[in-house]
């Protein structure tokens, strides 16, 4: 490798990206340089866009574009009555991206407990704010099915206690496709506590 | 997905990078926008001075810094008598890599005939200005093994017949682990014609 330093720093930085080592990093950095016009120049004003210009709405905890204000919480055209609950980002787009839930999205960017995260840097006061202010009548609580997901949601739940709106949260159980030898012992009680009934016998 | 121009934006350019789909594309770009200041402005800086600064030598192929000059072709505190040629700055990478080579690097910058490459735009004449200029004593031509990089290897024996240089060619013949069974003819053809005596016997 020439000692190009921009070429150097550009490897490293692409590196630290999820999925990427330096072999990927350098396939890129290439395709990058064969591209100059079409992908270098469009890229480097892109992020500088988002640098500047993108920030987390101290409401909804969602990304809001500083020049449209948040599209998430914001939705003045449209009016849902439900608000489902996620740790992050990724949580939301994967739950958009299955087209299951119409309603608002609140990002609370984490999990009490893990990583230190104190529960006032979780964006719940804000989250009963938003069920009174929008006469939201259920909060999902899509946190995940771990120790600290779990926590976290059973303080939400407390939090919420004053406000009479229905909480509700996901369902546990065997994922689609799972077999039973495969699945851990935390799933297979899950699935046995919350077995539905099938016939209509009486008992 | 929130309609934010600049993600959206972001996440298509991320799309067209070898090796990256729309999925790995949004995981990079949760990525980035939780690390703004560590990746976010970094790589808009970065990529913004190699737009500005980087650019192709024109004598060698290979790219240099505008503010520091190619480190490629002119290494003043080096003298090698060995030029090196190869189609594209991946081969040249490939090459330093594997420290299998000392010396000077040429990048044509494709073969003749792929792409519709006409000979002239392929730095020919340069390599043998600085053959002739550099006092280079071998060309190793290191083209790909394809009929194209075989015709531009031939060629460019051709342009230095008048210079006093010993050209050579790569090897052909079974790459290490190849298994007979599994090669192709071509490969075969070439190991049979080009084996190595391994006696001393005289016929």
């Amino acid at each position: 490798m020439q000692n190009i330093s921009e070429i150097e720093d550009l490897i490293k930085l692409i590196s630290k990206l999820p999925g990427l080592g330096p072999k990927s990093a350098k396939r890129i950095v290439l395709k990058l340089i064969n591209n100059k016009n079409e992908l270098v120049k469009p890229l480097a004003n892109t992020l500088a866009q988002i640098y500047k210009n993108v920030t987390r709405c101290n409401l909804c905890g969602s990304l809001k574009s500083n020049s449209v204000g948040c599209t998430n919480c914001q939705k003045t055209n449209e009016k849902f009555t439900k608000i489902c609950v996620v740790e992050d980002l990724a949580d939301q787009w994967s739950i958009e991206n299955s087209n299951i839930f119409q309603g608002y999205f609140h990002i609370l960017g984490g999990t009490i407990s893990s990583a230190g995260n104190r529960k006032e840097d979780l964006l719940i006061d804000s989250l009963v704010d938003r069920v009174n202010r929008d006469k939201i009548e259920e909060v999902i609580l899509a946190t995940s099915a771990t120790v600290e997901g779990q926590t976290t949601a059973y303080y939400i739940q407390d939090s919420l206690k004053n406000s009479k709106v229905k909480v509700t949260k996901l369902a546990q159980g065997l994922p689609i496709g799972g077999e039973i030898e495969n699945l851990d012992d935390g799933t297979l009680f899950s699935a046995f506590k919350n077995r539905s009934k099938l016939n209509t016998s009486s008992d």
